[in-house]
């Protein structure tokens, strides 16, 4: 396999984009991420989109060839890839793979997703796509409800508070403040957390991501292709993809997801770095314990830990590891498809050293993408060029 | 790129599924397929699933990652392919690559689709999401629409005729009398085609393939892995992905799509036949007039002779080259998502002897699966094992 590096990254903001379409957004971003690599449009070689629910919410599919057009670029494969709510993080790990096994030597990854314009009521049953509605739909459960329990069982084993998971949402929410990209940064009390209205108990509204419209992108060339662009590199160390239990009693830990065990694992020996080694993470914060669990599964924080780590502010942008500087999905918003390779868009900027909310000497970053109920996962490493 | 040999076939029916959830008959396919090849799962490395609207008709997403786990598969890369109709044909491309660029040794790719249980309003809709809506929704065109424009302009100038096109509806019909998983075949005369209603004119009821349910699967594995395996070897000579347009105005020619020929071109370039080579082909016939522009767009038959040929018999099994002996998508039928996959099942069955309806001596194949407008499209290339 070839090395490949970033050099290109674009990003619409996320949030409300009512009345624009889907397929404005995505150009737009990729419009922004050619211009930052530098690259010929007619050496880009491959395009992958990923998108969840715009089917269900916009009647509209082959996006990736629409995309393409519009970009202008070459008669090229396009290819849309679904894996929930990681298909943005899938579509970055083929667009690196199609340039890692030799296929081209440029390549665009695409995320875009519009939500907003959806009632709740919509949007939540378009949501639910990603549950395997066979064996799961009778419970139920929403993915609030699903979250909520895993906060019962990790409160119950390790003792977690309300407190401390709040850590987690003020962290986020300040972050927030400082991205020019983010929906809903906020500096928050614990006070106004506390009282804030109950989703799915223990659960309450600041615990939740916010549905958002927006997207991002990425261009990717071959190491041996970079003397004709002009972006500046990040090499991608390792990108992964791995597969969990489809159904929710499949799982022999609620407040643990097999495939973000096994892609953090992969991704280390592939990298030939250690956990201790990463020195920020964009990570799938969709509510404040899932930011808990994932620190946890991917062996940035001791088991158990990973609300007091937030509490003890180890995991701030001059912590321990810094977790979600860019505000994470709680801040910064959750356009399903496009939240993926808006991680990679972050860390990119933090191995940039040009993030609005930088942390020092950041050298490797890790993006972390989970979709359904842990049944898709991505995880990338990424170090800053030498 | 390692040499890639298909080793596994499944396939459900194609037809009325009515109550059997999608999942259930992709996990059918894909179990024959990996039966068929005698491949052990633990070797499966990779798992692409095509789908094109199971979101806005089924509410059901992460597909591939579902299909997996109801397979036993182990923790591997499960990823759904979108690229409308030619879904089926892109799963069987990026399975061909992982392969190919040494991924894994082994891959399967599942295609599935439910859409009988819908309204037909419901499933016009659903199958408009592969148009370029904001461009040409305003048109007003279905895709009967656009087919009946294409006809007209190839009448015009070609001077082919109502009598030519019911010749590939015939052959089509009656080649499906002989496959047990067509949904509709049929002994046709000509009055009873003439007389079928209309559906956008020139377009008759039997011009246009049905609404379906189906499902079907391909395992493929290294040649270096064939002493591991059981099943009858099939050769992968070329697997080609390309785009065209994504709007209608977007093709200078209405009975040409450029991404059909682009792919021919590049397959058999990469393959190193010709034309003249392929003895049997599985094409994406949505409509009668379509096998004539795909054959022609293939390099298979003369610019404008398309119908002229099916007229003379020439496209039958015993003819010139004999195309959509399966009964193709007019007589089969058309789950979208599975559709490509399906044309590999027929072929492969051709180039080991086996097909129910078997072209004599066949030992090259081919397979084009075409999406929306023209904007994506898949051609392969396969060989009887020496």
């Amino acid at each position: 396999m070839r090395e490949v590096v970033i050099v290109g990254i674009g990003s619409t903001p996320f949030g409300r984009h009512a009345g624009t379409p889907i397929e404005q957004l995505a150009v737009s971003a990729a419009a922004q991420a050619i211009v930052d690599a530098g690259v010929d449009r007619e050496r880009i070689g491959a395009l992958y989109l990923g998108n969840f629910i715009s089917g269900p919410l916009n009647g509209k599919e082959v996006l990736a060839g629409i995309v393409a057009d519009q970009l202008g670029l070459p008669n090229i494969p396009c290819t849309k890839v679904e894996g929930a709510c990681a298909s943005g993080g899938i579509a970055f790990r083929h667009a690196w793979m199609a340039i890692a096994s030799g296929q081209c030597d440029a390549a665009i990854a695409v995320g875009a997703e519009t939500m907003t314009h959806a009632t709740t009521a919509q949007s939540t049953a378009a949501l639910n796509c990603a549950m395997d509605n066979e064996h799961d739909g009778p419970s139920g459960l929403t993915f609030p409800g699903l979250f909520g329990l895993a906060w019962r069982v990790h409160a119950q084993r390790y003792g977690t508070t309300r407190a401390q998971v709040s850590a987690v949402v003020r962290k986020n929410k300040r972050n927030g403040l400082l991205n020019p990209l983010a929906q809903m940064g906020a500096e928050l009390t614990d006070e106004q957390i506390d009282s804030s209205a109950t989703i799915c108990d223990p659960l309450q509204l600041y615990d939740c991501c916010p549905t958002s419209d927006g997207a991002a992108a990425v261009v990717l060339v071959a190491r041996s292709m970079l003397r004709e662009v002009t972006g500046v590199p990040v090499d991608i160390l390792a990108a992964i993809q791995t597969r969990g239990a489809s159904r929710i009693a499949g799982h022999p830990d609620l407040c643990s997801f097999d495939a973000t065990v096994s892609a953090a694992q992969r991704a280390f020996q592939a990298a030939g770095v250690a956990a201790a080694d990463v020195d920020v993470v964009e990570l799938h914060d969709c509510f404040s314990i899932a930011e808990v669990i994932d620190s946890e599964d991917l062996g940035l924080i001791p088991r158990g830990q990973g609300a007091a780590w937030a509490a003890e502010g180890r995991t701030a942008v001059d912590g321990d590891v810094a977790i979600n500087p860019s505000g994470g999905l709680l801040a910064k918003g959750h356009p399903v498809g496009a939240t993926g390779l808006g991680q990679l868009y972050e860390v990119v900027q933090q191995l940039r050293g040009t993030h609005p909310n930088q942390v020092p000497d950041a050298r490797i970053g890790m993006t972390h993408n989970l979709g359904g109920t842990g049944v898709a996962c991505t995880v990338s490493l990424l170090r800053a060029a030498s």
